[in-house]
């Protein structure tokens, strides 16, 4: 750890530079910029796979900004303890509330306490699942905070003190919340406006309309036998959006019907 | 680029020192270890969080291996395009049948030809949404290979003749896989023998019985006025067991109605 990283308390921001650099604690802290803070034990996994393409072109640009906070830095002790064993018995370790409440109470610094502008989130298979509704409501707000959790959870007062949203990946298992926090973080910032170059992207594309995309072809023409549906090259435009539609509502009845029992009721599809 | 990448066709192996070191073409893909191939344009994103904690760990005590394999070295011409415009017309790119192909086979050098030995997954929001289930039975197939779409998505075709199957995070849009390719994989890494330190963890957890965990409390006893549920400090483990039995199936019927439903049905809980 650097002498900077402890002056600021462990907060790190990410921008411009794509280079960590200090912040001044009591600077506001929007300038238009939508901002993910993000509390973590790995600081350092962040911006990850988000500093590349278009969320890290946009992270350069100025579109968005990422402030990490590491938790470590407001453990317990000599040893910055974060976690102690859980009450009542069982494995793992638990996120001690007084510590992870001294790591929030920085990141809310400058930031609305409106929670409808400002979402504070905990990554957590407990959660609701993440969808795109909710990607797009985060990137309506002016930024949110993400703790990232590990060990087997954190203590459910800090939870309820902060009124924290918790949200889900999906029905699986993982070492911790800091890959569903970039999965968050990206399906929110490509709907920003400026990230995707070409706007029409996120209207087409799967679950803006609630069905799975229709399959894609591009050159060559032929490949090993197969080829491209004649439909596709037949320039009829209203046709072919007929039959991509068709191909959409067939692969979203087969995979998904639990999407298209949801769509049916919407009355979205008569 | 460097001379040792271009002689290896893109092909880059992390393993032990964290470090991507060349592979020889024909050497064996497998000597005991669990094995992640990824086809991606950003090879540079990975190990990303995957390096750090448990499964970082397990990574460098070669518990577990991951070759990245660079989707643009097989890619058409003097700029090695990786994609086309879509047939039909429409926004965004398609990655093309071709250059996949040659990708998809030189990952599939050294690994067996059989799927449920070595399944290859297309991370895509079309596909089937990975569950706890999913990712056990990769952990227990010899390894996989992963390709992680940009733009609009790949060329249909490629997906059948390689028998590709079609893999998503949940129901929300990003702007590439390789971020839902490190899901997949924390979540598979973490079931591999010797991963997690303590194997209890693994069982008791969320969605290991369906159920989603019980709220967790830890030191200190008291915080900001509330305290630590009695039953947790009362030394009976039966009841402390069945409290938090409780507790899962309260909240799994509140938050998931659709996982309580899916439960009932299995007759799991009577």
């Amino acid at each position: 750890m650097t002498e900077q990283n402890k002056k600021s308390h462990g907060r790190l921001a990410i921008s411009a530079a794509l280079q960590p650099r200090e912040l001044m604690q009591d600077r506001p802290q929007l300038q238009g910029s939508w901002t993910a803070k993000i509390v973590t034990l790995f600081p350092e996994a962040f911006p990850g796979v988000l500093g590349a393409s278009l969320t890290g072109k946009a992270l350069k640009d100025g579109v968005w900004r990422l402030d990490t906070i590491d938790l470590r830095r407001f453990g317990e002790g000599k040893h910055r303890n974060v976690d102690d064993t859980p009450s009542g018995g069982g494995a793992g370790m638990v996120l001690r509330a007084d510590v992870v409440s001294r790591a929030l109470d920085d990141a809310r610094r400058g930031t609305p306490m409106n929670r409808g502008k400002w979402p504070v989130v905990f990554m957590s298979p407990r959660g609701k699942p993440l969808t795109q509704e909710m990607a797009q409501r985060y990137s309506e707000a002016e930024g949110m905070t993400i703790l990232c959790g590990r060990f087997e959870g954190v203590d459910e007062r800090v939870l309820e003190e902060y009124e924290i949203e918790e949200v889900s990946l999906g029905d699986f298992v993982l070492t911790g919340g800091e890959i569903p926090a970039q999965a968050l973080i990206d399906a929110t910032v490509r709907l920003l406006p400026g990230v995707l170059g070409n706007e029409a992207s996120t209207e087409e594309e799967s679950h803006s309309n609630g069905l799975l995309e229709h399959p894609q072809y591009t050159r060559p023409a032929e490949w090993r036998g197969r080829k491209i549906p004649d439909m596709l090259t037949s320039g009829h435009h209203g046709k072919i959006a007929e039959w991509r539609r068709e191909q959409s509502e067939k692969i979203t009845q087969a995979r998904r019907p639990d999407l298209w029992d949801k769509l049916k009721d919407r009355g979205a599809d008569g």
